[in-house]
This record gives C-alpha cells, structure tokens and sequence, in this order.
C-alpha cells in the first residue's frame, strides 16, 4: 500500500544484474569504455537517428542541463506552471543556466495547449535589449498529472515554438509510460514531433539512477560536456550508468516495466473510481491516479497504513482535496486489490 | 509631442546647478563624502525614522540589490506579471540573486489583489527542499499600467506577505508621483503600510541618473554593499549621485515635479477621452496614460510626428491596441493642448 | 597494466552485494530511508561525535556544495594551484559557490604551508567592499600528488585559517588512503586538527558512486539541502549511496580496500625506483606514483599496452616530463610485478 | 594634500559645461540619441577604424561586461594578481561572466612577462571537459602599480595570447594616462598591438562617471546588450555619458588632463626621490606614484593632514611599508609643490 512514488521501488533483477557485471574489471572512466559506446547505440537505435546522448544520475540535472544549452542565460523558458521543472527543482534550471527566466502556463491536466503557448509568447514581445527574450519551451510526456500530450497534440505545439524561434525540450521522466501508453514510436513522440533535446529518465522505470540527455540535432550540444562536469554530473565510473542502460533497453525490458506500471495504474483508478465519492480528477494515461477520497476514507486509509501524498498545486482544481498514488514496475496486482479491497470496505465503515 | 518616456526628458535646472556646484573641488570616493551623508540624512527625514540607503545609478541596479538581500538564490519572488522586474529587465533580477525565481501574477492595471498573492502562495506550498520556497513580494507603486495602491491595499498586500513570512520590495521608480496622487506621507505608502526596502526613483522625475535603495529594517542590509559592489554599481564619485538627491528634495522639488507630471498626464487624459472612439484603459492616477487610439487616427498622429510606442504585456485587455503616452516635468501644457488640438483634428479628418 | 586511475576499477564485490539487497523492495525516496539512516549513523561513529553528513554521487558535486555553504558568492577560497578544485573541476566550486574567487597558492608536492597561506592572506587585505573577502580555505588530502600532511600540518594550517576567519574543507576523494598511511584516527585528521568541512569520498576506493560531505559543526550546515536539490545532486532513490557506504565501513573494509592500494603503490614505486633513469618525483605516501620515464622506456611501455598519463601542473618540477600512476583497491601484486617486469626488460633494451 | 585617488576630483569644467547642455530638451532613451551616436563616431576616429562603443558609468562594470562576451560562464581568464580585476572588484568577474575563474600571475610592476603567461598557459592544459579552458586574457593600461607596456611589450604579450586561442581584454581605467607618457597612437596601444576589447575610462581623467567598452573586432560583440541591459548598466538617459565623452575627446582635452595628471605626478616623484631616505619603487611612468616613506615621516605627513593610502599587494615588494599618491587633471603644480615643501621639512625635523 505504498503509492507514494515510483522512486521508492528499488531497481528491477535485470538492472540489478546488470550492474553486478559491469563493476568486474578496470574500464577507462568518464564515459570512454564499452559500455556507454553500447548504451549510445542503443539510444540511436531506438530512436531510428543518429542521437547525441549524456548520461547523468538524477532528472533535475537532466532537466537543468538540457535547457542550460538551450538559452542564454537571460532567456526566457516558457513551462506549464505544474511541470517539475517550475515546481519541484528549487529554482535547479536558474542555476544551470545561470538565470534564465521561467514562463509558467496555465492548462488543464498539466498540459499546455497550442493557443495558451502562443498567447503568451505574444505578451512578452521582443524588444532587445529590454524583455528576456523568448528561448525554449519545456513540456512533460507523460505530464506530471499523469496525463499524456498525443502525438498531434505534441506537434501543434512544436510548430507554435518552431514559428517563435523557441527549441523544444520534453522532459521525459515517465517517457516509458507515456510511449506505451500512446503505442507510438520514441521517434515520433519526439524528434518527428518536433522535440530538439529530450530528458529520457531511467530511474522511474526500475533503475537504480539512470536519466539521459539525448540532443536530436547535433548542433544543438553547444558545450554541453562542460556544463556536465563543472556541475558535478559527470559520473568517474559513468559505465555503472550505462550499464543500467544497456540492460533497460535489451529486451524490450524498459516498455515491460512501463506497461506493468501503467496496468496497475489502470486497475488502481477503475477500482477506486467505483467507490462512492471518489473522485479521479484526471485520465489516468500513465501510471499515475490523482484522487480525492472523502475525508473520512483518506484518514481512514492513512491510519490503515497506506501511503500517498497531498497533490497541491497552482492549477488545483480541487480545492487542496486531491492526492496522488503512483504505481511502478514493482507494483503487483495483490498490491492493487490489497488496497481496493481496503479501501472499500473502509468506505462502507465510514459512512 | 514626445510622450515616449518620462526619461526621454533632461535633468531639471536645479539638478544640473547641484551637478555644477558638487563637480568642484576633491572628496572622498565611493561615497564617504559630505554631499552622501546630507543626502542619507534627508532621506531620514523625508522617511521620519532612520533608514539606511544607498545610492546606485539605474532602476534595474536597484530591483536587483533590494531583491538580492530579501532572498537566497534559490527563491521565490512574487510579482505582478506586468511588473518591471518581470518584463522589462532581461532577467535582471535572476543574475543579481543568483538565480532566484520570479513569479508572476495577473491582476487587472498591474496591481496584484492579496487574494490573488494569497492563492499563489498556496499554490506553491513549501516542500523543503523540493520547492523553491517563497521569499519575496516584489510591488510597483505607481505601477507600470499608472495605476496607484492605495495605502489600505498596500497594507492589505503586505499583511498576506507577512504572514507567509516574505519581505516587501517596492519598486518606487514612480514613487514621487504616486505620493503626491494619494497625498500621503512617504511613511504612510511605506514602512508604515509593511515595506521592508523600496527602490526609489530620482532619474524619471527631474534627475540625470540617481536611484537609491532604502531599507527600512537595518537588518535586512545584510551585505548589500559587496552586492553593489561587485555588480560595479558602486560609483566612485558617488557624491555625483548624493548631489542630485540633495538638490532633488530641497525645497520640495521632487515633488513639484512629480505634481506637474501628473497634472500634465490628467490634462493629456481627460483631453483625449473627449475624442470620439478614443478610449482610456486605465485610470491616469499618476503621469502615465494608456490610450487605444482608432487605428487611422493613431497612424495619423504619428505620421505628424507624435512619438508615443505601443504597450503589449501579457494581460493587455485591448487586444493589442494600445499605447503608452508619458509625461514628465518637462511637459508643459502647451505641450499637451498641441497635442490635443492635433488629435482632434485629425479625429475628424480621419473620420 | 592499467594505471591510469583508481577511477578506471570497478567496484568491490562486498560493495556489489550491498546495492544488490538494497535494490529489494520499497522504501522513502529522497533519503527519508532506513539505510541512509544507518550510513549517517556509522559517520558519527567513525569521526567519534555527531556529524551532518549528505551523500552525493559525485566528487566534483561534493567539493562545490561544501564550498557553497562556506562563503559567499563574493568570498575568496584559498587552495593549492594544483588541487582538484583549482584544476580538474572545469569552475564547478565557481558554479556552486554563484561566483567565488578561488586563489590558487604554490607549494611543493601539492601542499599548501602554512606560511605561504598567511602570506596570501596578508597579500589580499580586507578592504571592504572592494576586494573579495577570505572566507575559506580548501585542502587535499591525500593531495593531488599522493602526498600528505602531517596531523601536526594539518593543525598548523587550519590554525591560520582560523586566525583570519576562514572555515577550513578538506577534498578527501582519497580520505582513506591518507587516513592508513599515517596511522591517525579520522577524527585526528580531520576536526581535531580544525577542519569544519570535508568531502569523504567512497568512489575511488571500491565503491560505485558514493560521496558524503560531512560537517563536523552543525551550524555550518545552513542551505545545504536547498544547494543540493537545486543543483540535481539530490538522488531519488538515495538508498543506492547510502547503501554503498553501509558496506564500505563494516568489518573495516574501507580501510582494507586503501590498505590494498597503498601497498601496491609502494610496491610499484619501489620497484620503479630501482630501474635506472626512472625518477620518483614525489615520496608515495599514498596510492599515487608520480614518476619521469626516460622518454625511450615511456613509449615502450605505452606500446606494450601499459596505460598511464601524463601529470601536467602549473607547479611542475619535471618540465612537463612527469607521468602519474595509481594503484586501486582492485590492483593486485601480479599486476604490479607483471609492469615492474615489463619495465625492467624494456629498460635494459631500451638503453 | 589629498593624493587618495585620481576619483577623489571632480569634474573638469569643460565636462561640466557638456552635461549642463545635454541636460536640457528631450531626447531618446537608452542610447538611440545624438550624443550618443556622435560620441561612438569619435571613438571611430581616435581608434582609426571602426569600432563598437557601448557607455557604461563604472570601470567595475566595462570590465565585467567585456569579460563577460570573450569566455564562457566556465572559462579560464589570465590577469596579473595584482590587477583590478582580481584584487578590486569584489569577485565582479565572476559575477558578470558566470562563474569564470580569473588565474593570477606573478609580474613585477603589476607587468604580466610574455614568458609568464606562456608558461601559466602550459601549466593549465586542456584537458575537456575537466579543467577550465584558456579563453581571455586581462591586462592593465597603464597598470595598478602606475607603469607602462610598451607597444612592443603589448605585442609580445598578444601573440602569446593569440597563438594559444585567448581573447585580450585591456583595462584602460587609465588610458589617457598610458597614451600620452607613451606617445604613441591609441590604435597602436590597442588593436594593431593585438587588443580585442577595451574598457576605455574617463571617470578617473576629469569626467563624472564615462567608460566605454571598445570592440575592435564587431563578431565578439556577441550579446553584449543584453548583458549590458540585465545587469542594469544601460542608463535610461545615457546621453549624459555621451555628452561627458563628446566634450572629453573634444579640442584634445582628454590628452591635457592626462598630460597635466602625469606631469604632476611625475613632479612628485622627483621631488620625494630626493629626500633622505625616501624609496619610490615602480617607475612613475603615469600618474601614480608609489613611495616608501620613513615610517616617522609618513606618520608626520598624514598628521599634518596629507591623504594617501597603503598599498598592500599580494606582490608587494616593500613588506608593507609602501604607499600610493595619485595625481590627477586638478592637480597642480602648487599641490605638489606644498606637500614637497612639507615633506622636506618633516624629513629634517624627523631625523
């Protein structure tokens, strides 16, 4: 009954493996051995281009990293105000890009619509040298209300920032669930969409800390390596990320992992959307339930042992009522139908 | 017809004769000189209690600093998404915080409601470390849109900043203007209604460059002059800019300049309001007027030689028909009735 | 024959089998965890009192969160023109710090004397706000060039930090290779000497990514976790670092892993030290040799597949013609004696 | 008496006249004026080419800013120890490039030797993306210890900057000072020697608050304006720096304030040289003069109310017992004359 995010899963047995081989034996550091030459092609591969792909261990820096290549340090990032990137980095992409300026959107689900995007642009017009001049847009796949950008949603909305001079980052932490969720190609919920610069995470999906920065157009790695290492993100032993990588791609392990923890999504909110007074405020696309239980049920839940946490946000459409449960690729039917069985009989006790 | 800026305007006569008087002789550099100290003391007197001030060349220098001691570098600051720092200052104040947060709130005339300060903060609730955790109100009086806080709203506003534990910077660039539209003390439309540091404005209102930042609470100084310093905002014939302050609240120019201002703005807009299918957005409360001229009649006006430029923020209500016309100390009223006199004409002309 | 880092081994098996049960099951993210827990725990007992320790993946992010919390973004940081700090950290301690000026101090072997560090100081009066006021002082141990200070050094040093209010880090990447070659305890070398802050590093002694900055005075701790988050040092699933260091201290296995690679450093050096024409350059006190080839016998080496780089420094004593080698946890005495071998057959054919 | 700064004078009359006609009617903001353009043209004719001017009010701020375009927030910046940019500005670089890191060198004089910067250069390989590579180097003219480059000595140092890629920033605070004792032109002081961006002062040669940073080659402009803009050095009525350069340049004056300042300084230093016991150690080959007094005497000057400071340097020569006199455009020759005349008198009563 813990929900409370799919960074408390440990790593999936194959990564575990993975890991134990790849610490044998002496490899060059800093990224020139076997394993991340392996782990680049992979990504290439995957996403039918040749790519330009960093290894770093957590999103934030991913994130951060990314849109430091992106913008001048003065430039403007326009984001939905809900992203991870706004709420949840303490200010971690001003200091990557030394102070860049981020423009939070409104929209619903944590989804920015084409139109919000250009309105917003148009308020902050150029005039050099006075406003931060418009730089990138950052968007989420799958969002952080669990919900998903379909792939001609995606590109209506590259096309606005393409028409603006903007590049486009898609901070991919749950890129997994999104992609099976959607049943598109990597390709086309990215590159072919539009997206320049993606945040591909790991560490969600069942490794232990694996996130990428994959560049799509070469041009646009500027000197991304040195941000990398004087900001600390440029692991000695980067082949323990790789690694990981390697085993998460092989096998088509990684969209197994994603479609596990989509279903339990699934099977979470269909079951709670039955019990009286539940609500789920968003679809539930990924492997996240935004709920919001009576009062009574919530503390009842709580008191029985099961973990999740308030939702709160700017967007907030339910009155600081809402809470969010997120299943992972460790999550198990029992897992599920432990707390749904729970949760309806709580409910029927406490009315 | 220049109602471009209130800084398209010279200094005031008085001004240049302080410049003169204080260009002769030697005295110490960066500030501890006899005009300094004057200066220091009347802004005492001009506050009615003791403050502590210092004087810097441009309005961008002074934001920046106020914000730079009122919040780490991982902060958040709220402000009025119309406001200067926001717009206006290509990402000024994330470089002099080190990269701190701004967020921006709507609110009709750039005047930011405490209900709406209150839902934002509520929006972004404290998450150590997760968040960027709130810090700073940042407010314009007289805003950007010309509008005016009362003092009852300002100490409305600042009630909810205190509550949630943020300081209060007022960007007073328009400061002597606002006072004396409310007709209330300095006191009053500070410390008294909750600021804790105002930048305040010389240079738009009669002065060659001359801001300053004045704290009302010692210690929030902190180390407000190594800020200033290595920013290379420390003048070192700073008496050039005490001189002017001097000479500026001697004989209570600053704010006979600041009424003749206003006045000329008030006779500008009551004017064009009478003009068929002119219309005045918002209330001319101090020496700014927003004006939505009909389309021929405004490419008129402009082919005559009127110089005036358009006004788009991200929550103009016109749809992108408006414009900004200044006034400033040096406005006359014949300035202004030639104005008028040509608009009507062409007003009908144009018809 | 490969030298060219400790970085370049895996990690140990003992390491491995800790982060393998760690990957089981769900637990807190973020380091509300029952294993960070239990590491912070063993770093009180190690260093013999309560410490506020933080663990990083990371060297280059430990060294520049440490120097974070110690000074200003205006501060100076006294360090040695060979540290890592200085050199290999491409400015990180400039990107963490918002700015900070490091002064780079000579001195032979990597070792800042006491003198020359109050002579610095002397060179940099306080004149504020216009130079950058001394802050910090960072040093290495075991420094860049495998040598160390003496406790009573270590004392001598921190005594004129002290002296002139600077807080004293330590960079000990390789704290357990200082730490059993002289014998002392960790809190000896470390905050009885008057060290406030150190860098603890597990990664190149067996580990596969574990760094802790550890703070043996509590109030110096200040925005640590808002530093750490922001910069995307914080790892979600941090039970991976913590449950490496677990490991690493039971049954003594830090101290057995540098053991290890002391000894065969001293093996290596001492046999290398016998071929004629091979200089020493500095005494191997811990798991470096730095050692001039004569140019024939360099290249035969490298053409026989042995892998070592050149160690170029602004403090350079060799001109240019020094070479660095490092023996790790993984080094075994065949590996030794298999080079020693090599290059005892090369040099006789070499000459 | 009062020999503390070059900026303890006002302004020169003729300066004073400028900004009182340049104070009156209206003109546009931000530097689109004809002041300004007419002072950018003359800096084209003294320069004799073409040239890209931008008017700041401080040399803190001409020297972060034109730092700022020649590296990368991670660069690596060559300057003497003892320059202002290192010793002055209260990590101001640091500020304005991002986080660069200034590397001091060793010179006697405040001199940077060709052979010096050769062999910092080689002592801080590139090693991507590990250390911080080369991008700028910074010299003074004329220096902080009031000497001189010859133009064959700029020449030499600009090769070695050039053939290893470094950009050259010269801090000209006192150009006039330098171009006159040299006699030679202002180009072959600055681009045919190899100069690429200069911080051109004015302040401390009879201006009020004028620097200029000068381009010589318009593609390192890069985004100069914003930076200007964001850090809040574009001055709203930036024609009053214009108009301080205009008449500055006009009728030769800027070169007869200079002459004036370095005749006089050069008056004093002979004068002091002949007094028992009295040490003048730089050659006074601007306006700066900078003496070993007797201890007694320098304790009976300054009681008898002459200003000067100590001059404590990293470099210092003198273990501490040296002092800075400065002359500038005000000075006279009665000045000089009256404080030699006291200094011989307390010199004998002081035996």
């Amino acid at each position: 009954m813990l929900f409370g995010s799919d960074n408390w899963a440990g790593a999936a047995p194959e990564i575990v493996d993975a890991l134990t081989r790849a610490s044998q034996g002496l490899a060059p550091s800093y990224g020139a051995d076997a394993f991340t030459r392996s782990a680049e092609r992979q990504f290439c591969e995957i996403f039918e281009r040749e790519v330009t792909v960093f290894f770093v261990a957590t999103g934030g820096a991913a994130n951060g990293l990314a849109l430091s290549v992106l913008t001048p340090s003065y430039g403007m990032i326009y984001c939905h105000e809900e992203s991870h990137v706004q709420m949840d980095e303490c200010a971690g992409p001003e200091l990557f890009t030394g102070g860049a300026k981020l423009l939070p959107l409104r929209g619903a689900g944590a989804k920015i619509a084409p139109e919000m995007l250009q309105k917003a642009i148009a308020g902050y017009p150029a005039r050099p040298p006075h406003g931060a001049p418009a730089k990138a847009l950052s968007i989420t796949q799958a969002t952080e209300c669990g919900t998903l950008y379909s792939v001609e949603e995606l590109k209506a909305l590259c096309d606005v920032a393409q028409a603006h001079g903007l590049s486009v980052h898609m901070d991919g932490a749950r890129f997994a669930n999104a992609l099976v969720s959607l049943g598109c190609t990597p390709a086309e919920m990215t590159w072919k969409a539009g997206v320049d610069v993606l945040s591909f995470g790991g560490t969600k999906n069942g490794c232990f800390a694996a996130e990428a920065v994959v560049f799509f157009n070469p041009d646009m790695v500027g000197d991304f390596i040195y941000k990398r290492k004087r900001s600390g993100h440029l692991l000695s032993k980067l082949r323990f990320i790789s690694a990981q990588f390697e085993a998460y791609f092989s096998e088509g392990r990684w969209l197994g992992y994603a479609s596990r923890a989509n279903a339990m999504a699934a099977r979470l909110s269909e079951g709670l959307a039955k019990i009286d007074g539940v609500k789920i405020w968003y679809p539930t696309q990924a492997n996240e339930v935004f709920v919001e239980f009576p009062a009574k049920l919530e503390t009842a839940l709580r008191e029985a042992g099961a973990v999740f946490f308030p939702w709160v946000t700017p967007g907030d459409p339910s009155g600081g009522r809402m809470s969010r449960l997120i299943a992972s690729f460790a999550t198990t039917e029992s897992d599920i139908d432990k707390f749904l069985s729970l949760a309806n009989e709580l409910a029927k006790s406490a009315r």
